[in-house]
């Protein structure tokens, strides 16, 4: 049977070009036992995949050449050769960029439609919202009257990250990269002030500015100048969650920037590096607490979709240019 | 009354000199009820008073020019009016480089003469020690089997993490600036290894091998580069106490280096600013388990003292070339 992969063509220098990626038949094996056979219907473009790009060691292995891209899929059954999953099964796993898979039943994750749609298992009901949960929680320790700074503030996860500081009581800022973001932070989002930072003359005074009281919490999804400009306000005892760091994914040479230590070291500031995965143990208890706000209407999200399976490298790349706002998801049509 | 004190003439631009201190006569007033009068016996030198001599703000509010520097001093009480210390206490507190000084008798500890000398109350079982332990216990948190990597390792912070890094059973690794200190940590203080980081050609290449499983605790003396070649070795979940960066306190720019943040993101590490006085309601379970270490003679150190009131800045000053194994004390002959 034949089906359609998008491999990795080249390794990018700098920000990833569609001549990376190519797209092109694979002929699938025959079913075995303990295996499904999957079609996509929501595929998951995510930041952190650029690194993988590269051939260099990090939290997970480097994409290969001429290999299948891989990330966070959802999927339906079509065939089923495992006691687990039955034909028509909606299942979320880390798999392939192919249209049709076919996969070991361990690994996936059957998705329960009942309590939100489809989709939200790849946003606020799964690694992102997670990922803003943890990094949250067991790092930021978001208290009453603080004030939390979150920059990429209209992206996947900033979102999440932005609304629950405000469920827990913080002066919520948000940084992001154009009018029509800072504004949607404010008005549908409940942010207490928003940065547009590629307008900011200053983007430290427009911090200062919008946090009075100095900066508690910093929740860096971007790193870089922006970075430095909201540490540059921070608070004794504060903390910052790195979470990610997109400004500096397509950069060719190492990095160099102002050295924050002192600064971290006279104001006793924590800062810490995660992956979601890191709570894995916790993931029940994250869902059961997103899922509850987003039941109460505590927690609102808004994801990008684009569409058509073919269009997953122009989405991918277009992440790098702040085209999302909240999740960025590739549907294709479901036969 | 006639005394003596050392002011802070001018601040310094780069490394101190003798110039930006001056030794004069102050008059001191008669002594009020509550007051006592003190003679100086031992006077603590440390990196971090470098950062007082700007006028910039910090943890700590900066010396004024033609006022007294002040610092952790052990002095000999001559002449009492409260009801709390009477002539004869050796007492410590956060006071002023003069000969004799009259203050305030809350603020002063009491030293019990009988456990360990008198300097040592300036070092191991001082805030030197206090800092070594709970940077160490609290961000550290060493583990059997864990490599730990110390800067500044002959100074004297750095003798004690590292010896308390070996009490629980740590690969311990120091980085220091002469082959001298480099065998002393090997042959008296029982590090597993030591890098002379002024003869290193790769710094980087020489904590690779130093730490063949990596690093999990970098405790930070330093910053500057030394800390970029062991922050490059640094494990997945590794903790970076952040303790001092004796290498920066003396630019005149503000430093520049590798941004660390990405290193820190795909690697969950964890880096923490602290100083001392955060753990100041532990103080004596500290104190506490430092002097037990010391009875069983698990922990030993060394002093590099000077001799002499007027040397205080040229001891101070000497701190920035190196110059001290262990704590630099300077002491006062008292009649």
């Amino acid at each position: 049977m034949d089906t359609q992969q998008i491999v990795l063509a080249s390794r990018p220098t700098g920000t990833p070009t569609l001549d990376n990626f190519r797209l092109e038949n694979k002929v699938l094996p025959g079913l075995q036992d303990g295996e499904v056979l999957l079609r996509g219907m929501y595929y998951s473009v995510d930041p952190y995949m650029r690194g993988r790009m590269n051939d260099a060691e990090s939290y997970v292995p480097p994409f290969q050449i001429n290999q299948s891209i891989t990330g966070t899929v959802i999927g339906k059954v079509m065939m089923s050769k495992s006691t687990d999953f039955e034909a028509g099964d909606i299942v979320s796993g880390n798999l392939p960029w192919q249209v049709q898979t076919i996969v070991p039943a361990k690994g996936l994750s059957k998705i329960d439609e009942s309590n939100a749609p489809i989709s939200y298992h790849l946003d606020v009901l799964g690694m992102t919202g997670l990922t803003a949960y943890f990094g949250l929680m067991a790092i930021g320790k978001p208290k009453a009257g603080e004030t939390l700074v979150v920059s990429g503030a209209a992206g996947a996860v900033g979102l999440v990250v932005g609304q629950i500081a405000k469920i827990y009581g913080c002066h919520v800022v948000g940084i992001a990269g154009s009018d029509e973001k800072v504004k949607l932070l404010k008005e549908k989002y409940g942010f207490d002030d928003a940065i547009n930072y590629k307008t900011a003359t200053d983007i430290k005074a427009a911090v200062a500015k919008a946090c009075p009281k100095g900066v508690d919490i910093y929740f860096d999804n971007v790193g870089g100048e922006i970075s430095d400009a909201a540490i540059s306000n921070i608070n004794f005892h504060a903390r910052i969650p790195l979470c990610g760091q997109i400004s500096l994914y397509n950069s060719t040479d190492a990095p160099v920037g102002p050295r924050l230590q002192p600064m971290l070291l006279t104001r006793s500031v924590l800062m810490q590096g995660f992956i979601v995965s890191n709570f894995k143990d916790q993931f029940p208890e994250g869902i059961k607490q997103l899922s509850k706000w987003l039941t109460e209407g505590k927690l609102k999200f808004e994801q990008t979709t684009v569409h058509g399976f073919d269009q997953l490298p122009t989405a991918f790349i277009s992440l790098f240019k702040g085209a999302n706002i909240g999740k960025m998801i590739v549907e294709a049509a479901v036969s």
